[in-house]
């Protein structure tokens, strides 16, 4: 038997911990508290809403009368219902054939590679979310990159000169923090359909977009339907990095050498997956209740008002960040011309941690990313520690 | 963009919608009700000790105090070491790290395949579950059958002019209901390691052996631990079709290139799935209390019943089977030379429905399947009007 030695090319990171490693050694050494700005995790817990659908729809599993087994593989119409009603108050119609829940956003966007051939030219941010590379490495394709930076404010658009077949964008980006706006949306979009390539937009961090301005869909964007994926999740929405629930797009619209990819991706889900669990999917439905929406919205104002807070702190230092804004990521400038391991260093002896931009790619050398997950007391008692740190 | 165009390839079945579309029409023509033996999915809901745990679960994650958010994409230990526990119980000694925790059996053996290059030989049943033959032609390799017939009591042996790489083996077999021995899981073993070949083991069905000279996990047999990976699901077990949880076992002694198998399949989890629901495994764990077990073990004897009393009908009728004493499929050789399509409308037109065999394979022709996961009164009925047929 021979293994897929593509494995053998995955760059091992270390960044989570090399991290974590540098914090307890700090703490060992001197006894101080450490404040982590470095949650890349939700903190609140779910909305009752959710709770209580979840225990009803457990009892209903042990009820003869209200079994569920199988269900579809792409997910049960309540929901997908539900997120098309979402998606119709964004102005985005969709039928809900196009929808297909999942247990996250991970596993779409790892489990979708499997409907493309293997020579295809891949084309993401130098600064990027590690699943996007390792899983394009793990099936042997060709990587190009676009660069973010602080001339372009991390929303680096198309070199015209690069064909590429699948491009990732992620907005709000993680680690950035940084949402691209229409018009640059549209480039990306207009960029694909020239070339028949396919857009992954990883949406993820959509529901900490409070600009009205700014598209929370790629769908938004016209043209986008023939050329773009859309993967979501309820992670970051509502909570449910523990509970694992997300959902795909596959517009019917979406065609390539006469096939719809909504059937490679349907046939993809009912050959390898067997859906996600009913109770799962009746929690992920009461976050479109009113009172769903409503602790939705004061879980995400809460982690927006920690960002506002260190985004406070950062302009009154003159630190130059892009983020925080729209997003739970505040990506800033190491100050003091610091690489982003020295500032690391610099700000954990003052008794608060972030991580280093570099590990996300070498781009991000210079920068720094905080997160806006933590408690709000911690957050303000750091941003002290901030202004203190000499 | 290039599509995979190994989808293209897969052939589409029609055997559970033309089925479904006969009962359908047999019912609107005659108003006759129809018993359905051809149920691939459990009917009795969850135990309460599982039910019971997820709503104490769910609740957990609306209080900040216990709120879950990401887990290891491997599993909780709580439920690892519930599993490795079961082991023992079995005689056979695992670590924790050899365990890992999925959605279920269905979404492992899709996505295992990913460790493997794609130039390896695949050797299956020509009778199979089709997940197994599917996954394989989306990912280009070739495939070889071997086969299971009346003579071999469809419990194939390798054929060693054979070169295989990767071997499937389903015992008890799904859709057949055979049970391999001790002697004859340590011929696919010995062939296996003789080959440097790569067993998949799915045990799917292992709770409803009782026999206890049959062997319920491959690691039972000298060698297997160097050879096989064993896949298994609660969804049989123990109600979880629609809950969705199960686990495969990839041994530290697995290695191939060099490679340990265990650190691929780590790593292919840990860059595309972001683990399974708490609340889910939770309820997983609780399969494993005192109460857990008794009523698993009382919903397996219900069915088990229910297969006892079709295995006594076609004993007295004189009909050759397989299946149904350690398993929740009997397998049946059509009466009077029929063609499986040909019983399929001959039971239908006396009021019940099963699966032609012909469905699984070309070997299958000729035969039929049962399923014991109905009602015990259906169950009594459908064996009235199979003694009434004529």
């Amino acid at each position: 038997m021979k293994i897929n030695g593509n494995f053998l090319n995955i760059a091992e990171s270390y960044l989570f911990s090399m991290t974590a490693k540098k914090i307890r050694e700090f703490v060992a050494e001197t006894g101080k508290d450490v404040i982590r700005l470095s949650i890349g995790d939700v903190t609140l817990p779910l909305p009752a809403a959710c709770v209580e659908a979840m225990e009803k729809a457990s009892r209903e599993m042990g009820n003869k009368a209200t079994f569920k087994g199988y269900g579809e593989e792409q997910g049960y119409e309540f929901l997908r219902e539900k997120i098309r009603e979402y998606y119709t108050a964004k102005g985005v119609d969709l039928s809900i054939n196009e929808i297909f829940i999942s247990d996250g956003a991970k596993s779409d966007l790892g489990n979708i590679l499997d409907i493309f051939a293997k020579d295809n030219i891949v084309y993401m941010s130098d600064i990027v979310y590690p699943v996007y590379l390792d899983t394009n490495i793990m099936a042997g394709r060709e990587v190009k990159f676009f660069e973010g930076n602080a001339k372009n404010s991390f929303l680096p658009l198309p070199d015209e000169n690069v064909k590429a077949d699948i491009i990732y964008i992620c907005s709000p980006c993680n680690p950035t923090g940084a949402v691209y706006n229409k018009e640059q949306l549209k480039v990306w979009v207009d960029y694909a359909n020239r070339n028949g390539a396919v857009i992954l937009f990883d949406a993820a961090y959509e529901a900490f977009i409070r600009d009205k301005s700014l598209p929370t869909s790629i769908y938004e964007i016209e043209g986008a339907k023939e050329c773009a994926i859309e993967i979501c999740s309820f992670s970051k929405t509502a909570g449910f990095t523990g509970t694992r629930c997300g959902y795909t797009i596959v517009p019917l619209d979406l065609v390539r050498e006469n096939v719809a990819l909504n059937k490679l991706w349907l046939r993809r889900q009912t050959t390898k997956f067997n859906g996600v669990s009913y109770i799962i999917q009746r929690g992920a439905e009461a976050v479109f209740t009113d009172e769903g929406m409503k602790q939705v919205r004061q879980n995400i104002d809460y982690y927006l008002g920690n960002a506002d807070i260190m985004r406070k702190t950062l302009k009154e230092m003159g630190i130059w960040f892009v983020g925080g804004d729209n997003s739970p990521y505040i990506w800033l400038k190491c100050p003091g011309g610091m690489s982003s391991w020295e500032y690391f260093d610099f700000l954990l002896s003052h008794g608060v941690a972030g991580t280093p931009g570099v590990g996300f790619g070498k781009n991000g050398e210079g920068f720094f990313r905080l997160t806006a997950f933590g408690d709000r007391d911690n957050v303000i008692k750091a941003m002290e520690r901030f202004k203190n740190a000499k």
